[in-house]
């Protein structure tokens, strides 16, 4: 390790493009071989850079986990934002959760790197902190979408909007578990029926 | 590494009790710390015991890991089975979801190991496999259940029994991979709460 590498190339005015690009080859190496192949000299080999190149961005591991956690998180926020939500709640609600699904290849890699991320929380704090941050975000567009649903009658109003968000929550993290650790080609089906089901439950007037 | 520790404890006619004490070193490392910790050489040093002795029983860290999961998968199946079954099927089902959540210190121990596990599973097609193994079984039980539930009118009809399944035991992993990552002591309140959620939903005759 040390901090002699060749930092040249990174002493631009581009930091947060040489950040970003390293957190996606992180994103990458977790999601195609594990976390155990995460690891700064790991990083610099796939970008092609020093060790040092590397460090004079992210110090350690778990700097690194976090950059392409945090990456998840922003790209997931901006897809959100950008979703058309002038539908019913109920499709906008459909629409985020399937956001969270590995329904195509980069959302494929992306929810592989969020569980590893989200195992490696279990006994990192600070990983669990921006988990639970970016969770929390997401609860509240649904919680206040869903009780839109119940002003407007086309919610279930026996249960609370924040449980009903977060069992919906709840859902769709648990089909993303079971699909990508998956070997069966279905998997995303019954993802998909699971989190209609439970959508079915809540919105009952559809 | 290498084979020349001292394996003289191990020569007994205890292989399979030394084999469980070894998977339970495994789930309490990758519990309390974390699957980067456990390793033949970290699981001998736990154990008190020569690398050699280690090999002799599991010769590689995804060998320790399928060992620790499928001693979970053991342990859940015995609870399973000895849960008084005589209830209602939603009764039964329930007390089977909750079996799943970390409501206790042992089962924390164990939903923490079974996270980090299906992290890994991700990239290792032999413990996918029998992470899928288990979750076919309890989908099995639950299948039935509900099946049973639906013909006396207990259960809905709209959604197939295998659908509900599906997505009662999505909220029951969705809710654990949550409860164990949560730095909040109300996260198991939230997590029993999605459970009863759903359970209403699919049973809405109580």
């Amino acid at each position: 390790m040390g901090h002699a590498g060749n930092t040249n190339v990174w002493e631009s005015g581009e930091s947060v493009d040489r950040r970003t690009q390293l957190a996606d080859i992180v994103t990458q190496i977790a999601a195609e071989r594990g976390l155990d192949h995460v690891s700064v000299r790991e990083v610099a080999s796939a970008a092609g850079v020093s060790i040092g190149a590397v460090q004079h961005h992210f110090r350690s591991k778990d700097a690194l986990l976090l950059a392409a956690f945090q990456r998840y998180a922003d790209t997931l926020g901006d897809r959100i934002r950008a979703m058309d939500q002038s539908g019913k709640p109920r499709d906008v609600v459909r629409k985020l959760l399937l956001e969270l699904l590995p329904l195509d290849g980069p959302r494929s890699t992306e929810t592989r790197m969020f569980i590893a991320f989200a195992a490696r929380a279990i006994v990192t704090p600070e990983l669990a902190h921006v988990y639970h941050e970016g969770l929390g975000q997401l609860r509240t567009v649904v919680t206040h979408l869903v009780e839109l649903a119940q002003q407007s009658g086309d919610a279930v109003t026996h249960v609370s909007a924040d449980t009903l968000a977060r069992t919906l929550l709840a859902v769709a993290d648990g089909a993303t578990l079971q699909t990508v650790t998956s070997p069966d080609e279905g998997a995303v089906t019954h993802a998909v029926a699971e989190i209609d089901a439970a959508l079915g439950f809540v919105f009952p007037g559809y």
